[in-house]
């Protein structure tokens, strides 16, 4: 087992092996005063674990109520936040009590954020069940519900109080959810970690995934701690996300995070290959490496309409956007882009 | 005017005075970066109020929207929450912009929740527009909205970029509503203020309300800066709140919470007397000084039932619940009961 300790607001722990998922009582029982724990999970994913994770609570001591939803995103609204809510009071959670996040980004920002705000604000343990979850959602302290009005609207900054990655739990991934993480892990190496990416390269990620699933956690970690509240370092991590956004837009939201990434990450890389920011070799091995990994390279949306959909995300500040763009293999950078650039940002990287 | 700077997690100025309704653009633009003001207020105040308001934010360059919703503690729920969410979201407010929360406590409540985690986390403005929103709801950060299963389950520690009280708004107010506020006043003194008490037994607190309510904005201040996040001397603030929190579920929340409150004080301090635990004098001032400011002393609701309401209020932790005893005159004392003792407390203090 890896540990890798955050330090933020609060300080916890991320603990990375195998089997993690019966240790989830004994972990809760080192931060939850009280005696009941209420563990939330989505139809997807509790029918796997949930039984396995009660049973390891109730050898903690505890009581255990579990509220699961419809598995998917649609399901991260504010229907299901006070639902979640009510079930809490229902239940008679005090502020001793404590929450368990079993599954994937969805159930981890959905808890995260009724945790921060259930009595003001009750302790959480997040149990990732996806390798996205693993590596991005475990830590930042980001939780948000979705609205009508757009994706991650409303929410907190809020820490858990310790987080269990049971890689048991990524090899009953169907290989499409499992493909989502692995561009989140492409993107760390991209970012800031070249030998990442040479070893992804060389050895397939199932081979040493607990050393892999650390890196990210600990760069990540690295990042979060410079910059807590996002104003600054830590928007290196949306390398991929602002015009993945987009194509996750486009698409009415039937191309997959993880899958926009990869996307929005070749598109970002070749531009800046076109504008002569970035070694043309860079784009060919992270092409090569995508589609190692099952990712997709490129979208038959037109530039055009991804230029619209990005610019409505809320990453814009002003008449600038911020985009995150390579330099070198391993290496990117902030850039403020005029928003009358961006088109042609786009237009470039979404040729062929 | 009167000054009181509050150093919470974020330091800011709670402002007292008049025509303090007429400064509220002025006092935005030093604290919102955006272009873009939303004023949050109920159908009670925003007749009253509103246009003044929104005149000061135009002249102070903002472009304004607002949202009113139906006065009443029933509509400080997770729908109108949600409302006034997917509102923020459809006028584009940016994390640069901010809101006013112009009404009493159910307006500044739901306000400081909604911008506590709309694009997790922007600026608010307090103007309170109630006595008892002056002295309570404008300063310790607490926001909340209720749920199904009882008051304010649901909130967020969260200051106010700043708070004007303007003292004229307190004259328009239904004498009930004026009673209601008085009542907290008074609970500034029960707690740590014998001079506040002997002043409001020997003149009307209107011929000097900017110093009384300074002072009781003051003692807050000073409790919450010992202790931000309610785990120790801010549960002071508790004094008739707990037993309190009992009359008005019992009412189904018929009987105002200040109304609840006074009712509160009296049955604990009955009770503490009863237990030796307070002079016998303290009682009868209390319930004198109570009718003067046209506040109940009693209630037809039997023990039992209180009992057990209050035990459903979230200050339960554990086995004991925090109770807050008056021990003299202006003094008052933390005290932690074993749950089982609570309903004899509750008995003794309901005795006639």
């Amino acid at each position: 087992m890896t540990t890798v300790t955050v330090t933020a607001s609060q300080q916890y722990d991320v603990k990375i092996g195998r089997g993690l998922l019966s240790a989830v009582g004994k972990e809760a029982s080192r931060h939850f005063q009280g005696r009941t724990a209420a563990v939330v999970s989505d139809t997807n994913v509790a029918p796997y674990y949930l039984e396995t994770v009660t049973e390891s609570l109730r050898r903690g001591g505890f009581r255990v109520c579990s509220f699961v939803f419809p598995a998917g995103e649609a399901q991260k609204n504010g229907g299901t936040y006070l639902d979640l809510l009510e079930f809490l009071a229902q239940e008679h959670l005090t502020r001793a009590d404590g929450l368990i996040a079993l599954g994937g980004g969805v159930v981890g920002d959905l808890t995260g954020f009724a945790a921060a705000t259930f009595l003001r604000g009750i302790s959480f343990l997040q149990v990732p069940t996806t390798l996205l979850a693993a590596v991005d959602a475990s830590v930042g302290g980001k939780t948000a519900i979705d609205l009508q009005g757009g994706k991650n609207l409303a929410g907190a900054f809020y820490q858990p109080c310790g987080v269990l990655c049971d890689l048991d739990t990524l090899e009953s991934l169907p290989a499409s959810v499992f493909a989502d993480g692995c561009a989140e892990v492409i993107k760390y190496g991209m970012i800031g970690d070249a030998a990442l990416l040479d070893r992804l390269e060389k050895t397939d990620f199932r081979a040493d995934p607990e050393e892999i699933v650390a890196r990210c956690v600990a760069q990540k970690r690295d990042l979060v701690e410079q910059d807590e509240f996002d104003t600054g370092a830590r928007q290196l991590l949306n390398l991929g996300h602002t015009v993945g956004h987009g194509v996750e837009a486009c698409s009415a939201y039937t191309i997959s995070h993880g899958k926009a990434v990869a996307i929005g990450m070749t598109i970002v890389t070749r531009a800046a290959v076109s504008y002569g920011r970035c070694p043309r070799g860079v784009l060919s091995r992270l092409t090569a490496l995508l589609e190692r990994y099952h990712l997709p390279i490129h979208t038959e949306y037109l530039a055009q309409s991804l230029y619209e959909k990005t610019l409505s995300d809320k990453k814009r500040s002003g008449d600038t956007i911020a985009l995150v763009v390579p330099i070198d293999w391993g290496k990117s950078q902030l850039q403020q882009i005029p928003v009358g650039e961006l088109a042609a940002w786009i237009e470039r990287g979404n040729a062929l």
